[in-house]
């Protein structure tokens, strides 16, 4: 009997929802790592032993303190709509369902406050309601929650004006709980932020979120048709570059990307690359010009409009181009990479010449370092794993790091380097047990409890590439 | 007797309001060009013949029909807050002030359409009460008009976010008249603004401008101090890349230029240089962290607020810099300079330490073909003319270039090479007889009508630097 599941441990949960029946436990307890097959290998079957669905920070605080007190390792599940298992349970026990901490707690002027659990896209609307918006969000905007993104997220739609999640003033404070007898409830700003942002939660339960907004654009989807791969690909540059444009989306897919894409009917040119694009309204007219100048055709113009039934271009976009590809084909899996500042474009050229459609380019144009980069998630038919590290050994070769997303482990994500210190020395007050997602450091040194020595995972993270 | 004094000529322009007295001719014929010792000698004196104030669009094409068939030079004066001489009458003729022409037309979301007159400071507040705001003006928003910005001006306070304004969905549309018997009304919008775009009114006569509005933001100013020059230097450049940072104003400031800033006690401290910041009120603790982390020390910290008797930071900043030196020390003049994209934080920095005092540093941080670049308005204690063009020629071994501000020449302003054959083919048609603010071109080869053939400028363009 796991830990999770004995009477004591419940008995200090009391009053707390709490979910147990193995059906429940199982699906919960997953998320899309599924887009790969190497995860799938090894996540398949990892499920939490019991979940706790707690309404207020008290009751987090509650459960912390069990799972400090029994040694009951402690996951914590926002919308589960990551790609790495970065909420699986590896270990079994507590899955802290975040889902009814759920409320805005303010909006002002370009700021709001936000408990973990607030769907991203609720979070939206109300600060759209006041005249602000999100300054990004990942593809899964309608299912992921806030919590979730700063946890397991760094970047996203808006990405191309607003820079990185972990860019400083994008994220203003976290407020954190520790996993100890006794927990704390700690404020985290400025620097200190680093300590818990984009750490699966390692290092501290994320409860509450306060993030810099925009002010609200009236957006206008459009999408832009070229012949020419290189001529696309320059054109989303360029486009990132235009500092006059007031941009959202600047996406660029290889032919036969699109062939995957239903619901686009007449703006998908057979045999053509496109370029997906949110734009201010006011500036639509600019693209179109700038289209034109490099020979492409605008083949798509609408008004952005969140409408059930209706899917916004960005969901087709960031993530969600793998899993527009795998409706419709299984055999595929994608890469994960981060391209040369100022040679992004040369490198995305010679990568699509070089493996042409067995890895079918896909980037996603963003503000990096404050210059217009991309990072890549190429779609690639899968033959086998030793191929599919061939392909990343010669993709290094031209300049493109990969930011492994077949690998669960914190470490093996690109530009993560800087704040791994910084949380493991963290995570050694906030969580001395290492009870929190264990796992899911490569560098987490501390002995396991005597819980996790019976259920850790034999083979560790011999999955993971050397970086 | 000029031909603009001519009776037939006045008869001509009946109904529109006139101003012939000498001392008001003399008076709206200036601009702020005497920063410059080079341009008092040579502009000093010059005046129009006559000043029309047309209230309407069709009272402009009466007096550009006039002018056509008068062979009347037509000069446009907005605000007057040009520092090159750009709307001062070189020929007399007609000086047209469209202080009169001063609708707002609409605002929707993301746009605004002006009629030129419109003074910037008007056209941003009425923006702003619908929740809109300007993308950029220059730090004589108080007094400088819509349409002679987009004739003179090219970036300003906003730059660092929405570039440069002859970036592509900067403007949105221009409508001009031109200067023909029957005078035409033109709507000119994409690549086509170029054509009449920072042409000083040599290609037409500016009467409408589109603008992309930007979201109002609540602004927060601030001034870090920094001990060290070059720290100061490269903060200010990091503070522009950090693209979660949402900034209005990055200006450095090297010490003494400070020295000579008035209403800002215990901002200034003695000795130290300064970086003046407009930002997002959210982003406000993100700014004092890298403050902190570049060893700087943030000295003020103030909401952004227009009101009577409060000099706001822009108003240090951009051409008002010299200003403020100028009220305090008439010796002094100034460069205008553009620095090299990725390498303009060390230009900056050996500029300084090779003239020191002599060149007092003073840098706008601003996109810059998608960079995080500056361009500079030196402060320079003036010696005598032989000196300046040594310091420039210095300058230019640095890769700093000269943006001539001692010249009203157009083609002596740096960047304006590539919309000059635009405008030069526009002008044979839209100013067939080069009656549009004559001897501002140095490449409209057309034959000067015989009215000006008198009074043409002897020295023509001899003070103009060979680029």
């Amino acid at each position: 009997m796991s830990a999770a599941a004995a009477p004591a441990f419940r008995a200090a949960l009391e009053g707390i929802e709490q979910i147990d029946q193995p059906v429940l436990l199982r699906q919960r307890s997953r998320d899309y790592y599924w887009y790969s097959p190497i995860l799938k290998r090894e996540l398949d079957g990892k499920a939490a032993d019991l979940i706790a669905v707690p309404r207020t920070i008290d009751e987090v605080v509650r459960v912390a303190s069990a799972c400090a007190r029994f040694r009951v390792p402690l996951a914590v599940r926002g919308g589960a709509t990551g790609n790495y298992g970065q909420m699986v349970p590896l270990h079994g026990g507590v899955l802290l369902d975040m889902a009814q901490l759920n409320r805005t707690l303010w909006i002002e002027k370009g700021r709001g406050r936000f408990e973990a659990g607030v769907r991203l896209g609720d979070a939206d609307t109300e600060a759209q309601l006041q005249g602000w918006e999100l300054r990004m969000f990942p593809s899964t905007r309608r299912q992921a929650t806030v919590g979730g993104y700063v946890s397991g997220g760094a970047a996203g739609v808006g990405s191309i004006r607003y820079g990185q999640l972990r860019d400083s003033g994008s994220v203003l404070a976290l407020k954190v709980v520790t996993c100890e007898e006794t927990p704390r409830i700690i404020e985290l700003r400025g620097a200190d932020i680093g300590k818990a942002l984009h750490a699966y939660g390692t290092s501290g339960i994320v409860v509450e979120v306060e993030l810099a907004l925009a002010p609200a654009y009236p957006w206008v989807e459009m999408i832009a048709s070229f012949e020419d791969f290189a001529v696309a690909a320059r054109f989303a540059q360029q486009l990132g570059e235009s500092d006059g444009i007031f941009l959202k989306l600047d996406s660029l897919f290889a032919w036969p990307l699109p062939s995957y894409f239903s619901g686009l009917d007449g703006a998908l040119p057979e045999g053509k690359h496109i370029v997906m694009i949110m734009v201010a309204a006011s500036d639509a007219g600019a693209v179109q010009c700038l289209v034109k100048e490099y020979g492409g055709e605008t083949t798509l113009e609408r008004p952005y409009r969140e409408e059930r039934g209706r899917v916004p271009l960005y969901e087709y976009a960031w993530n969600h181009t793998t899993l527009q590809v795998l409706k419709i084909d299984k055999t595929v899996t994608y890469l994960q990479t981060i391209f040369p500042i100022d040679a992004n474009v040369e490198a995305l050229i010679a990568s699509h010449e070089r493996f042409g459609e067995e890895v079918m380019a896909h980037a996603e144009f963003q503000r990096r370092q404050g210059r217009t980069n991309c990072s890549s998630l190429q779609v690639v038919r899968y033959r086998d794993d030793k191929r599919l590290w061939d392909i990343v050994a010669e993709m290094e070769t031209m300049g493109i790091k990969l930011s492994n997303p077949h690998s669960y482990i914190l470490e093996d994500k690109g530009a993560r380097v800087l704040s791994a210190d910084l949380q493991l020395l963290f995570k050694r007050e906030s969580d001395p047990h290492g009870l929190l997602n264990p796992g899911k450091r490569s560098r987490w040194q501390a002995a396991p409890p005597p819980s996790l020595q019976e259920t850790r995972v034999a083979s560790g993270h011999g999955h993971s590439r050397a970086r």
